[in-house]
């Protein structure tokens, strides 16, 4: 099994990606995969040297160019072939690697991933599905940011991809898919949600119906369905409001002398909701839809979110995901061109 | 000064609308509006018994119907012409009220509001502009659910409605504004977004530019601008999720020996949560853009948030809300139509 990674991609790059490598061969061992680090193969082997005893499965693979997070994502397996986002992609591609990882320019990494791996056949839009973990197990949030327009049926191959996803690759039986909206009646919502409901209620085994977002934290529903926009705005929401929640308690407990005394004794729920809060846990996101295993890991990735990210596409090569995904979408082809 | 009030409007209504009116005026005695009670007499009378010397400043107003929260908001005026949601919004368009607050069905009070009192001219599109709390001062969310489909322009009326409305009415000189976007560069978003963009920076004083979820809590924009479907996203997400960290948080508590034992000591600080998260302490939330002031209140408002709801309608008229939209909007009719 061997697992590429764009080197070069990422605010800390590529300190970041080399010494997540290490660390996973390191825990790993005997049954690690092979790691194929792409990018400039002087400063990756300088990198190297930080870590001795490397061993021998990780390998340097050269691209000698970047794509920056300004870089315009459309085109860049044309104006960036030789960037190591694109070559590291191209090795799932020629099946040197099983899956790829990158930290870098989200719609640069979708759109080589389309124009190069290819789409799952039967779905036009891949989308990008992180699990959002809470205190009821959590949910997987589709499309979390890779479509900003989307028709009905898009929603509903999302739903259709995230339950074979959650199902296979995460041993959840029969899981259970609402609809992003803001009411629980069939008619609520705007013309997307009121087009998409019934085409849910069709073709989806366990469609739960409409959920407001005052809910999606409770456990309700397994999987949460949504727009690219409305889902990016709900992550980056989610990432904010905690830690802008977590200040203002803080600050509450500074304004009051006995809440500021006991403050010390709760370090560990503190630490608590710290570590709940930290992305980095829970490794890179698939964009489901693609036909190979892509992985986006968050923009300011440490080495922590790389290693997460290494168990996670092993994780997914070993359960077969992509197959699994067409097999489900194969079984619904009423609802796919 | 006169304020109806939709007495039959919520889910605690009528008593948490008769108990809030006589809270208000006992509160504020001389200085208090005039207080028309809009609903079943038999009811409102009886409700009335339990406040014994009840001032002359309040009267009842028959209305034999209810509008439910199921019914279908589009047709209500016309169907439930009798219904105290209705007759309430019409003693604004007759003069005989300055102002009007329901707990009732949001859509049957805008659709009434645009078809009986109308808009303010230029203005196609009424927002529900709600003031969001935060440790930072708090900003306004506009639009927070009246609107599922967005024009450009609208998003444009609703910067110019809510900059007017924060500067004569909260006293925020030259209030920024920000685009609800998923990054910060120009180009990003959906098409909404994109094509609102370059109208809002020719036509809003201090667009400050595109604003990330994640941000909109820090106290960066005090006015932050988007269509209904993610404005009302985001507003019951707010709700869910402040309720939920404090659970997690709770539970993680528990777990600790340490925090169980010293938890009590935090209960000052909780308290402050709770108050910080509870809507009743805010009151009812303006229609920026019907020409009256037509405050809807969140639909299971006790007396508490109807108390606050009629000091907010009062401090509406004083500081002349329609008139100062109606100037700010008058000096932009270039974006009007």
């Amino acid at each position: 099994m061997n697992i590429a990674i764009d080197a070069m991609g990422g605010d800390n790059a590529p300190l970041s990606n080399v010494k997540g490598a290490f660390e996973y061969l390191k825990h790993f061992g005997d049954d690690a995969a092979n790691i194929i680090l792409v990018g400039k193969k002087e400063l990756i082997t300088k990198e190297l040297t930080a870590f001795p005893h490397m061993p021998e499965k990780v390998s340097v693979y050269d691209a000698q160019d970047i794509v920056g997070m300004d870089d315009s994502p459309a085109k860049i397996h044309r104006t960036k072939p030789n960037s190591s986002l694109v070559k590291s992609i191209k090795l799932v591609n020629s099946g040197d690697a099983d899956a790829v990882i990158s930290a870098g320019n989200t719609g640069a990494l979708l759109s080589t991933s389309l124009f190069t791996i290819g789409n799952i056949s039967g779905i036009k839009r891949p989308a990008l599905s992180p699990f959002i973990p809470t205190n009821n197990g959590g949910f997987i949030l589709s499309d979390a940011g890779a479509n900003m327009e989307c028709k009905a049926f898009h929603l509903v191959h999302f739903g259709i991809m995230a339950s074979a996803y959650m199902e296979f690759s995460m041993g959840k039986k029969n899981p259970s898919v609402g609809l992003l909206n803001i009411g629980t009646e069939d008619n609520k919502g705007n013309e997307l949600t009121r087009k998409a409901f019934p085409l849910m209620e069709e073709h989806i085994n366990n469609f739960v119906g409409n959920i407001e977002a005052r809910y999606i934290l409770d456990g309700k529903v397994d999987i949460v369905i949504c727009d690219g926009f409305v889902g990016n705005t709900v992550l980056k929401f989610i990432e904010g409001v905690i830690v802008h929640m977590m200040d203002w308690f803080k600050e509450s407990i500074k304004s009051h002398p006995i809440c500021r005394i006991s403050a010390p004794l709760m370090a560990p729920a503190f630490r608590d909701m710290k570590e709940l809060m930290n992305y980095e846990t829970y490794g890179g996101t698939p964009f489901l839809g693609i036909n190979g295993i892509v992985l986006k890991a968050h923009g300011s990735s440490s080495h922590v979110s790389i290693y997460n990210s290494l168990i996670n596409a092993q994780h997914l090569i070993d359960t077969n995901l992509i197959e699994n995904i067409g097999n489900r979408v194969a079984s619904h082809l009423d609802i796919m061109d």
